[in-house]
């Protein structure tokens, strides 16, 4: 089969490799129909931080089971499912509390390579989400979105999640990567009356707005900060979407937070050291990590895809076939793709 | 009158001072009944944080208003109040949000020498805490618990918020000193099932029990951390309470807490850098900071206290006049006591 490969920063190539099996009675094998390139992916396509030369791309698709383990009776092989990135039991003590990706029972091994045809899915049984019909049901907008709940429309919501947002907040998101937007939909499904997105480039501000944002904040750092008081009669947001993850971006979320707000981070942050005096003496709370994507999908999510009354997959705006992965890698390293769709099955 | 006031690090005495006068139309002079030392006192007792000489101690007390500006009207003189360290307005963005302690219009002056005979009191239209009827109705506990609501009791309420405790959460108090006892009692009435007190002094044991903990961890550090996993089925916290601030209590309630869970802290931080990758990859939160003394007073606190559901005047286990006051301070210096009274008005 055909799997996009790492080669060595800035590189990526397809190879071919064996079809992955069934290695334990929980895993699914599911033929991928659509994939793509995460933000967080760029860390070791930019050689920030290391990759083994040879591993496979990819932790995030859409599509149809293939095969099943023994135990997994929840789907069956001609499903049509999202493959989440996370891989929760669904029944340790994190699974239950709603943070199914940071589940205790995680399986080592397996989910390399969403970028390919094939893939050996663990925890098959609870971490997988179905979706119904088949994918020639959906329209090809619809099919994005769907692929939008296997990552970063999770992970926008996580952030507002995180952040603790209610109805009626002003709500700030920090970032207008794929995460970010996905975070201005989040904000708006969990009631915020105002959502200011900081952005400077235009598609990225339309999309923002499309998504529900009512205010744009071109600055940054202090002038950034200043705006946003200006904006809220010197009060701070309610809540703080951190979807970028650098010291900057982190240090101004904090700074614009009211007393008592919360700031809900799904950046991989680039700089952990933190002076935490200045939340300490606010009374800022910091939460955030890594995505529930099967709980969120499961919970809301998939149904607001479903009912038409969410549009994550409007982040893909380039796209790439399989073989083309390369280009696709780079798009995303230019900032040319918001979000870059690899087209694997037609 | 007679105020304590510092005179250098481990000296406190008595000293003679002006009466304090309204100076603002929304002050309120308020002749103080009973004061307490507060372990964040011994900071600057101990020489660790700078204080000027010749500065009156306290920032807790119960008494009668002598005295308002013309601006107050929620309370008159005779009235029998608490009197909290915060001082919040009521009306800006944090005080309506719940954080009356990070008020955004914090009078500057006042509120020196809540341990002497009268004090300038700012905010007090909204501030100040009525008490029904007068200090001559209530028990000597009953007094002592009134007098907790001043700070310990609502600090300790505030790590409970913070951690988001919730009905049936199994909850972990890092520190036995007078505001974790009393995060003993907020996690109870937040609804935890289970309360893991940590404590090796048998007298405070013995009132976290009194206070609602249901299981005691005497280890420290990485004992610590392995006793509270044993005693959680290797999950971890709901939520933990960090009362203490140094940098061992921290590291271990990060350690102890269960993906997802919130740690709220009102240690006042030692060490505020803080690795924050422990709480990222296991998506747990840290809030707290001051605590929101008027909000939770009337929200909460002062019925439960009147009602006789909470003692928290129970961390009082040592008192002393005004005149000894140098003796309240070496009590809780030495951990002696666990939390000095001090008597002004007999």
């Amino acid at each position: 089969m055909k799997v996009a490969t790492f080669i060595e920063p800035g590189h990526m190539t397809v190879t071919d490799a064996p079809v992955p099996t069934i290695q334990k009675d929980t895993d699914a094998i599911i033929k991928i129909v659509r994939a793509c390139v995460c933000g967080s992916d760029l860390w070791w396509f930019r050689g920030i931080s290391p990759r083994e030369s040879g591993s496979f791309g990819g932790h995030e698709a859409i599509g149809i089971v293939q095969e099943v383990g023994s135990a997994v009776t929840s789907v069956q092989p001609g499903d049509f499912v999202i493959a989440p990135f996370t891989h929760g039991c669904g029944y340790c003590a994190a699974c239950k509390a709603g943070f199914d990706g940071n589940c205790m029972n995680m399986e080592s091994g397996g989910n390399a390579g969403y970028q390919g045809e094939y893939l050996r899915f663990t925890n098959a049984q609870w971490a997988l989400v179905k979706v119904p019909g088949q994918p020639s049901d959906y329209t090809d907008e619809q099919l994005n979105s769907l692929l939008a709940l296997s990552d970063v429309m999770a992970t926008g919501y996580h952030a507002a999640k995180s952040a603790e947002v209610k109805e009626g907040d002003t709500v700030v998101v920090v970032g207008d990567g794929a995460v970010g937007l996905c975070g201005v939909i989040g904000a708006r499904l969990l009631g915020a009356s105002r959502i200011i997105a900081m952005s400077r480039h235009a598609d990225r501000q339309a999309l923002a707005r499309e998504f529900g944002a009512t205010d744009i904040v071109e600055e940054r750092g202090d002038e950034a900060i200043a705006r946003v008081m200006e904006l809220t009669d010197g009060a701070g947001a309610d809540a703080v979407l951190e979807c970028v993850g650098t010291e900057q971006s982190i240090d101004t979320a904090v700074a614009i937070c009211r007393p008592g707000a919360v700031m809900g981070r799904v950046g991989v942050p680039h700089k952990p050291e933190m002076d935490t005096n200045s939340l300490f003496w606010k009374n800022i709370g910091l939460r955030g990590g890594i995505a529930s994507v099967t709980t969120y999908d499961r919970d809301r999510l998939l149904d607001a895809v479903l009912n038409d009354e969410i549009h994550p997959g409007k982040v893909f705006n380039q796209r790439f076939s399989l073989d083309d992965i390369q280009s696709a890698y780079e798009a995303m390293d230019t900032r040319a793709a918001i979000k870059s769709l690899v087209i694997v099955t037609e």
